[in-house]
């Protein structure tokens, strides 16, 4: 086993800051435990509700000085930025809406950002981080946290080798079941601010998750995307926004793809798929079982990878904490994309490049999620007509 | 457990005959050990090639008495027409092309017929075909055989009691991997005939595979189906026909659905899968392991129903043979479909309605499949547009 | 694909008769597909009930004439013994206590037999009537059917040719659920006579299935068993046999195994499965899911060889009849020992030796299981000690 | 979703030292993840390696100051017990023969302790250690990490209510492949500890890997053990110890167990599984999947209960850190553990009871896998008698 994530650094920590993520919203502790996993990082100030009274109750919770729980991203940013131990980075976890906004002030006052995706709810919002992000120099990622799994990164590097061929065929799919039932309705604040266009933006499950396969196809396979044609749906009644997504996808260089995703499929849970086909062999990865990766060489039997064991690729190992058989699973994939971030600050920090192999999701990775959002809304309006990316 | 199926009868067995399926065409095999897996039909006579002396080869590979193996289809017909013995159905497990004017004269001479899919190259002698056996009152069934494998038929029953609400989502899909280089070029009779236009049809792997996919959603949801948007493709050089079909799908009613068949898929064998949700839940079946079914009700823990165990509906039980745990597999999901065809012929020799619950494919699956294929071309030839069917 | 099993033969099929598998026996029923599937045999004759008119009306139903329709085993062999049409071997599925009268009979009469598994009751009469089948030269097979598995015959044949190197390790195991209750106390036939030691012999579940999880370790890894030591148990108040079995299991050449077989363990059905380990790899199969064989050499990927498909090897290939992907089950591998059987009488017929390849299980099979079945009770009776085989 | 753990809190943190898990010691990583992970603790010192430059290494690297950074177990607990911020606990990850006199002195100088399994190697130091524990009123624990798993807590929790009725059998196995070759031989530390009786005690496998299953075992069923027969086998030539164990179970009650632990077998990793079964039903849970649990009343379907899915037990929610479908694993499991000791030892700052519902193993699992291991080693040496435990 080789293991180079999950050993504590003696480097100094890199101190940060959450926006969001207060009680109730389970990817603050998600956030948290990935930032802790591998002793990188320290969370040092917050501002973690946009409710004030909240904000601070969550401060306290969760153990942060009385003085660095502040009750608006604006305070965290003003305040923050004139301490001697300021915080270098700042998480940002609120719905969708917010996203811009406080991206946009933490690249002003210097800190790096790592932000939940989508990146913005429109493309002219995200096209301006970019170029703020570009000009600053700052670490900006963003978290499509799936390309942190071990056997992603497995993947991603044997399309690179030429294990599979030229590439032909990209299945890619996401269902879900949580959303069956007008759960918005109930009370349920995930679901209510996830199908309410004010804060999720034009998509629902295509933004939600369906930027998260779409992200994933394009990872492992290295294509550029070219066009969707979509048919988004609402099949619950009172709902605002797409509960249902179906797509055909075209890439550069000609394969075509399938993309699935859905919240209304009853017995899924977060059904992240992701199936390709060269003119060599074929590879299969399933979330929900990320330890393992179906590589199907054209004319062999197949094979079953494992995480850490035999036929595993330095690019995978060199991102595993546990023997084979021990598994991994989603918090250890996310800790994976905080600890390239921490990479990536630390170079920022040397002024110098970073480590080859870091491969955290970027803002290019971000704009180009919101421009595959809009593009399915458009198309899906228009009758299903392929929207150019 | 219960069996019905599986008891040779002590009716008299019905006498069929076989057009094509001579040395070299597994389809045969299949089709022989089906039509003698429950003692219901006795192999009389055949033209088992186009090729005369093949045919006689083939008919004494499999014991058929010299006087009744015959060199061409019409000359089956019109000798058979005439002995007091004849043969009372025909079996037709030729190339796409030949269907037609077998069945054609088939149904001329007063024979039942057990026909391959798809029906027809044509919609024109779809149509054809189904009026003239409307007319002749004769048994007419299309070996979309995957309908006949048990936990098909308890999926069907499930949807049809309401188990799983109203329909939203169908999701189908049938790779291969065998067409992923080009082997019709290396002499492989079956991918000869498959890939070649003048026999296959229009339809390369839309007709070939897409058309069981696209009936077992029907059959097993039972809706109907409306429109069909295709983006066929071709993705071996020098082939002259599609290998892969990515189809989204308009059910009436308002479900939606997406269709995925390839013969280019690296470590498919013969993937058949259906899943599908309703407001109340799922059910996802596989080709390669059909003794299962997977029950997802909304809100519960999934469950995973058994051929012949616990939670088996007398829709499934009635067709099968062994015990739960005893595998059934595609031969007795083949010969469920002819001794279902046996019921419909005995019923035809006794002037009586076929007994409720028979429910082997018939020409108007066979009708609705041609169509299917000619809109999925149209569909893919303008540009990806929704085509009625 | 190769196919060489499925098809029909141009030599003409063997007569053969049925003991036992009357009305309300699954097993006849299996016999008989299995018997007819490729089209080698043809039913003549039977004594389908140790009941006269059970047996008059069970051969009524499955169109046997009325003349040959005996009304006991010894009526049946008299009678045919005596008839220009005789016929040529006898299948024998009765309790087991009937094995050996019924067997030495058929013997004695010249008649072939294939014979359902526990061979006797005890090792005396097993030996006797192998003592006989060598003097009179007849074809005797024992229906260990699980043998007649592609898979099976490709792990075999893997084991043989040192892919899996020097033999360590052999678990076994045959979990059932039928017998969590007490069912034999409902008037389920399939119980009682399995469950009283009048019937059944001294050994429940380790003679019922037991016996099949030591012949199918033994049949995989060509080892010789040298001892077992058992533990025995009935935990169902009110039952005469055992119906959980414990057992180590020593082979020559320094193997080691375990045994588990059991009639009270919900949630399985036929789960019968082995897994070998030797110095250089590993395999593992189930009867579940028979289609599949796992081999995980040492150091390397695990793979995933799948009946017709990739990787598969002569031995296996040759007893298919559907191409990869489309799944045979338990009565194809019911089918093989059949097909297999009649080889051998085929070669019989023309007094010579039978083709190499042909592994159906012989008698010595069916008297070292009846041993395996008196050193286990033997072993948990004297409290669990070593008892050579 | 139920998140309990998982939240960092609001009191002051643990402060602990490590004694071992020094580099190339992947346990190291391990205990320093699991203790992060919920911020429950905090490492303040450190006695990594028996080999002083070692330690000092070590320590540096994961970023202890120097002035905590000991060069030897005494060292660390007679200069952290005089410090005014001295730790509250040490974890103990030597290899097997230091876990006695560390931990001894560890309770002598007032530290609550986390000890690797097995607890020592030798049942009179392990009864001393009890003896000792019980004297201080200091918390104990061991960490047999696998009953941290949320479906092992719905398994057990489903037994103590009654879903499985009264218990009868336990299938129990964990099989690796890593010690298929001589690799102690190469170098390899961590086979050359483990494979040493002056450092790993009298059992090889069956104390590394035999230990867990069976405590696993007793706790998911709640059964009391009663006796043992155990077979123990080296396979590979040069090899001192046990690398396969193969051994018959009974418990209080009447339930017969089963229990395989193997480091020669090819293809499994770490493939801890139990199977149990009772009148009523039966569960089964795998290590290597561990967010499923299936569950099989018998009659009806079975059931497959995922961690944070439809069907889960606040035993197993509680325990839980994401939702559904964001599958948990081994570090989590792990980390469970610590979180369930940290109430432990909070409660004891507190001077009062611990929350009902903690489980973390304790001092008297420890002295049990001791005994079995003990017990193992003297039935095979017997001729494979039975052992009361």
């Amino acid at each position: 086993m080789t293991i180079e994530a999950g050993r504590s650094s003696k480097h100094s920590r890199i101190r940060y800051g959450m926006v969001g993520g207060g009680q109730g919203a389970f990817i603050g502790a998600v956030h948290s435990i990935a930032a802790r996993m591998d002793n990188e990082y320290e969370l040092v100030a917050g501002a973690l509700s946009s409710d004030p009274a909240r904000a601070k109750a969550s401060a306290t919770d969760i153990g942060l000085p009385a003085e660095r729980a502040y009750c608006s991203f604006a305070e965290l940013f003003e305040r923050e930025a004139g301490r001697p131990d300021r915080m270098e980075a700042v998480a940002i976890m609120t719905p969708n809406h917010m996203h811009f906004p406080v991206a946009d002030m933490a690249l002003r006052y210097g800190f790096h950002v790592i932000c939940d995706k989508p990146l913005t709810t429109t493309s002219a919002e995200a096209n301006a981080l970019a170029v703020l992000a570009k000009e600053t120099g700052l670490v900006f990622a963003i978290t499509h946290n799936y390309t942190g799994y071990p056997m992603v990164r497995q993947a991603r590097a044997m399309v690179a080798r030429g294990e599979i061929g030229d590439m032909r065929v990209v299945q890619v799919e996401y269902p879900q079941a949580w959303l069956t039932d007008l759960v918005e309705a109930t009370g349920q604040k995930q679901a209510e601010w996830r199908t309410d266009p004010a804060r999720s933006g034009a998509g629902g499950c295509v933004g939600d998750i369906g930027t998260h396969a779409f992200n994933l196809a394009c990872f492992v396979t290295a294509l550029r995307p070219a066009a969707v044609l979509a048919e988004l749906s609402t099949f619950v009644t009172g709902r605002q926004l797409d509960d249902n997504v179906h797509m055909l996808l075209r890439f550069q260089g000609g394969a075509r793809g399938m993309l699935w995703a859905s919240q209304v499929a009853p017995g899924n849970e977060n059904g992240l798929r992701v199936r390709i086909y060269g003119a060599k062999g074929g590879l299969e990865w399933s979330q929900e079982d990320p330890n393992y990766l179906w590589f199907t060489p054209h004319g062999k039997p197949k094979q079953l990878i494992t995480r850490g064991g035999d036929g595993i690729w330095p690019e995978a190992a060199r991102i595993t904490r546990t023997p084979s058989g021990h598994p991994e699973g989603y918090l250890e994939g996310f800790a994976n994309i905080y600890a390239e971030v921490a990479r990536a600050i630390r170079a920022h920090r040397e002024r110098r490049a970073v480590e080859p192999g870091v491969l955290y999701p970027t803002i290019e990775d971000g704009v180009l999620g919101v421009r595959f959002i809009e593009a399915a809304v458009d198309s899906s309006k228009r009758g299903n007509l392929w929207v150019e990316l």
